[in-house]
């Protein structure tokens, strides 16, 4: 056992009197991994535990004894115990009583317990300085030093003084502490190492339901359609030609529905008459993922473009203009020049561009340190007139990459529209409602309702 | 109006002991807003009002009362009232002493008052400890949620215990308090809000007019001078052939100009012979802006890479080339492989690939997160040298894009150079001047002078 | 003299009760581009100095002293001096006792004392209160204004008041402190501005290393072999086709080397039996710059598909395309369609968009300020999960870019295999072994390990 631990000896080692004692209650993996990093950072480390003879897992160095005995050698101690096993602190109020408890632990699911793991020990052990500390870090990252991710810890807690000792020894182990306020916080610290992408889902949901459905639309009119009329084998479109419509009108459809519920709360508050009122519960969580909406509307976006400028390496397009060609050598035809495609073409694919350079302007301003970084003023500039700005682009691309048999009837086949007019729907109709929004009449009156101005009020 | 109001009950109902009561002074939009928000979130509230009896447009569970008995009853008074109105505070002297005033207010514009709004009321409350927060967040971000943009809340005041305990709501709310210092830092603080990327303005306005100067030389050159002599419709060009003339001149004229002042900041050193003086506001100014302009510069780089990208797309470039090569089907003709073109070609576009990249790179460090985690020296690396080797690699893929043609009289369209001419002249003075300032004898003294030297001291 | 220092003026003249006074010792560059910063931004500034008379070389406003008369001016005296030269501050005790002395100092190389020089400089005068700060901030950076890099000051002392002094100062002058705790926190921020981006190194000399023999290799595949046996000329192939060979080979080869680390991390836990015991020195440091390697198999990765986009854009192609046409059209033949050559080559591109687009994803995922809004669980889904299934797409379109002419005997040139087939050994390699890893019977051992338990241990 000591040949494996031969490593643990501090890296850095301190001046000797500067060598502070922390102690660990419980033995746990958790425990043992934060001591074996503050024995790494020159800390010296007392376990407490209920059987202080079991020793052997524990890093060498570190000293064992019982809680009563280890809780008297140090000022700070770390409870590495799950909140179920607390009640035996109650035992010791006496020894813990004015000394910092350091709160680590989490729970296996969101709102298990009424009130934070931290606030319950602070309630048994009124006389310690509970510190919620540490819980968002993995043992494992402790372990193997892999802590690309992130080395914030959040700390909260109601001495300011115990909260500043703390902070320090997460700074001496390379981690980075966040204040966070009083012990009323440790409920939302608690609350986030367990999320996993809770604002991600609904545009995960959303956009996944409607590629599907858009995949089968597609596979049907391109595919099956076909096949059935002329027994032509276009399954090899599955693999690049319908994704290429997948993802342009998932993007434009979910880049209309970033915008949607900004129209929606208008037209709500407009007939409330009132902004003192709160959305309904869909609208409220609908507003609140638009920014999650909208990348997602990127990422397809992207896909779109590459998907388009891998165009003319394809096989299929090199044969086919190819086939083309020589078609038109083998008949001597010239073909004559159309001033008015052209425009057309090139106009369309100059939309698209402008518009995707806008919508990856808008991305990069909702990077977290990017929008950090501007004011209120200017994030509603970029994200509303932009925003707007980029939805009427994308629109028009659409719109004119339909050019002429937009809506002509012999297009369709089963009676189905080509996909890209299922993807102008929601986008024409935000636009249209934006539309009447602003002008001036209308608002007039909203302007006023969100200065604070009620309809209804006797005032 | 119990009815309206039945959903401004606290969300998060935290013990009672520890329900605190803020005292807000006036019921404007944003009084009304922020007392809202901090009934949610289980704060009591106190609205001091001139006219107490005006209770309906206030949110149900706030208590309305006069001045002075509201701020009888909270150690925290928000100020939700204009500066020209903080008068009647000097009468309320006694009742605010010792209490916390917090400063929400903006100004209209920009240096509006010679002291900042919370400078101002210390000055009217001597006794009170006064705290700026809150005036970068909107009314309408507080109402709706729709807080995406800035969690931020900057912070600042003489007192820190004042400045702790207002910091402690800030996180309650929700929202990221910053501690900005003292109260000196109010007038930042204040200026804040009222700002719209005044940094960008300049490269914005310069763009612009580069953009349309460029624009009309294209179009008198690419579309008027061959309807005048030939009488060919090519006003098509304007759509994806003349901008990705325009926006690769753009951005390296851009690139070049923000390395322009640096140069210029050299040679006024070498001339001065210090660099103990100011430099004219307009380089001043202009260097400020320098990051500004590389992005910018980058925005037009990659406009020119996705026009570059679609040219094989393009139903012009189709018809065009399969008509070449039906012409040479039918003639029967072979046309021979040049390889001293091929390497003319693919050198100018390899060079245009790798000198994007590195703008990329330069773009990417320049992100405030990223250029926070790099220190000085790995920051003057990267945008020193990795800069002005993307200048050289953007000028070099110009001038090879040039190639046998530059300077060709034949190539003048009365008299006018080809636009890639103009977007050479910036450029390659910047690296002329460039490499004659490293050359040892002029390098060594302006390391000196940099060092502290100076030519004319007697030292 | 007074004419070139005109202009040294407050800038922001604060009423004249808040004019601070501080105390810089030593007259160097430092300095005196600190203390023209700190009168422009309106404190006084007085200088201690050897040789009070030699003033012509300070800003204009400035006082010079002897070190002992400025150290009674001012509660804070700012160290500009090398470390060297400490030790005359021994005489100065009873002055600077109870003061704030601030250490600005910084070495020439890293680990050049064994102590700190703040906490040296503590030793020296154990009355007074040592303060780090503004060492990772440039004369040259004060001076200019030119800031964009990093306005971040590192503070860190045992005093929390004399540090809070000190972030004062620091937010004055514009800048941003950082509180890094005790001084123990000294040696780190020392050691940071000495750093050129130290763990970009491996993977940048790893890359430059597989780049250089890669590009010999394919320059004798092809290039001399078609020489030697074709007399043909293909040396305009080193400008394009090759440099899109190595960069995709090293980009694959790179993102399978951020994997491995973890795979034989996972080996050596299950030999072992126990996560207590340390990794070896150089897998612990291949494991920190994981991250490092990612982004640079990112460029690579970038530069691929920037390389691949520009195929039908190049001379060569174009011509080769041409010809190949124009043969068809002169031989009247049609060439038949080949439905599974379509799907081969639609689906090679397809993975590679595909994997591509994870790869943009865990690399946008690791920006500081993006990895710091996501919890531990959310950053190994992204980085474990994605990171993955990237490494699968890639190394798909890498076999299925093969195709059937993998590891065909005809495809040898002087028994060399195309190169593409040397870039899929790693890759191949992590994901076999990976596969193994997360058979069940595997998982759990390891699972248990990675929970704390110990194989050998009696427990």
């Amino acid at each position: 056992m000591e040949k494996t631990y031969i490593d643990a000896l501090p890296l850095t080692m301190n001046s000797s009197e500067k060598q502070e004692t922390v102690c660990i209650f419980g033995t746990g993996d958790f425990g043992r991994s934060l001591g074996l990093k503050m024995l790494q950072c020159g800390y010296f480390v007392v376990f407490g535990s209920r059987n202080p003879q079991m020793t052997n897992l524990l890093p060498n160095g570190a000293e064992v004894l019982s809680y009563s005995e280890a809780a008297k050698k140090s000022d700070i101690i770390i409870i590495a115990i799950h909140r179920e096993h607390y009640d035996f602190l109650t035992e010791l109020t006496e020894v813990l009583n004015g000394k910092i408890l350091v709160d680590i632990s989490n729970n296996l699911k969101i709102n298990q317990y009424p009130e934070s793991n931290a606030e319950y020990l602070a309630q048994l052990v009124p006389g310690a300085h509970v510190v919620k500390a540490f819980n968002t870090i993995s043992a494992w990252a402790l372990q193997s030093g892999a802590l690309d991710a992130s080395r914030q810890v959040f700390v909260c807690g109601n001495d300011s003084k115990a909260k500043q000792t703390v902070m320090d020894i997460v700074r001496a182990l390379g981690l980075t502490p966040l204040d966070q306020g009083s012990l009323m916080a440790a409920k939302e610290i608690e609350k986030y190492p367990l999320q996993l992408f809770p604002m991600w889902r609904l545009p995960f949901y959303l956009s996944a339901a409607l590629c599907i459905f858009l995949f089968f639309y597609c596979v049907v009119r391109d595919v099956i359609y076909p096949y059935v009329y002329e027994k032509k084998d276009n399954t090899f479109r599955m693999a690049i030609s319908i994704p290429n419509r997948i993802f342009p009108i998932t993007a434009l459809t979910l880049l209309a529905l970033v915008y949607l519920p900004g129209v929606i709360a208008a037209i709500l508050q407009l007939y409330r008459g009132t902004k003192y009122r709160r959305f309904p519960d869909w609208l409220d969580h609908w507003m609140l993922c638009r920014k999650q909406l909208g990348l997602v509307a990127l990422g397809f976006a992207f896909l779109h473009v590459l998907y388009t400028l891998v165009i003319p390496i394809r096989y299929y397009v090199r044969w086919r203009l190819g086939n083309l060609t020589a078609t038109q050598a083998i008949l001597k035809k010239e073909i004559p020049f159309s001033t008015s495609t052209a425009w057309l073409y090139d106009s369309y694919v100059a939309l698209g561009i402008l518009g995707f350079f806008l919508f990856v302007l808008l991305g990069i301003t909702s990077l977290p340190s990017v929008s950090n970084a501007v004011n209120w003023r200017e994030f509603r500039f970029v994200q509303s007139k932009l925003g707007y700005l980029t939805l009427i682009l994308c629109t028009a691309h659409t719109l004119v990459y339909g050019g002429k048999k937009f809506l002509n009837p012999s297009n369709l086949k089963w009676y189905l529209p080509a996909a890209y007019v299922l993807g102008l729907i929601i986008p024409c109709i935000v636009l249209v409602i934006k539309f009447v929004l602003i002008m001036p009449c209308v608002d007039n009156t909203l302007t006023r309702i969100r200065q604070g101005w009620e309809r209804n009020s006797k005032h």
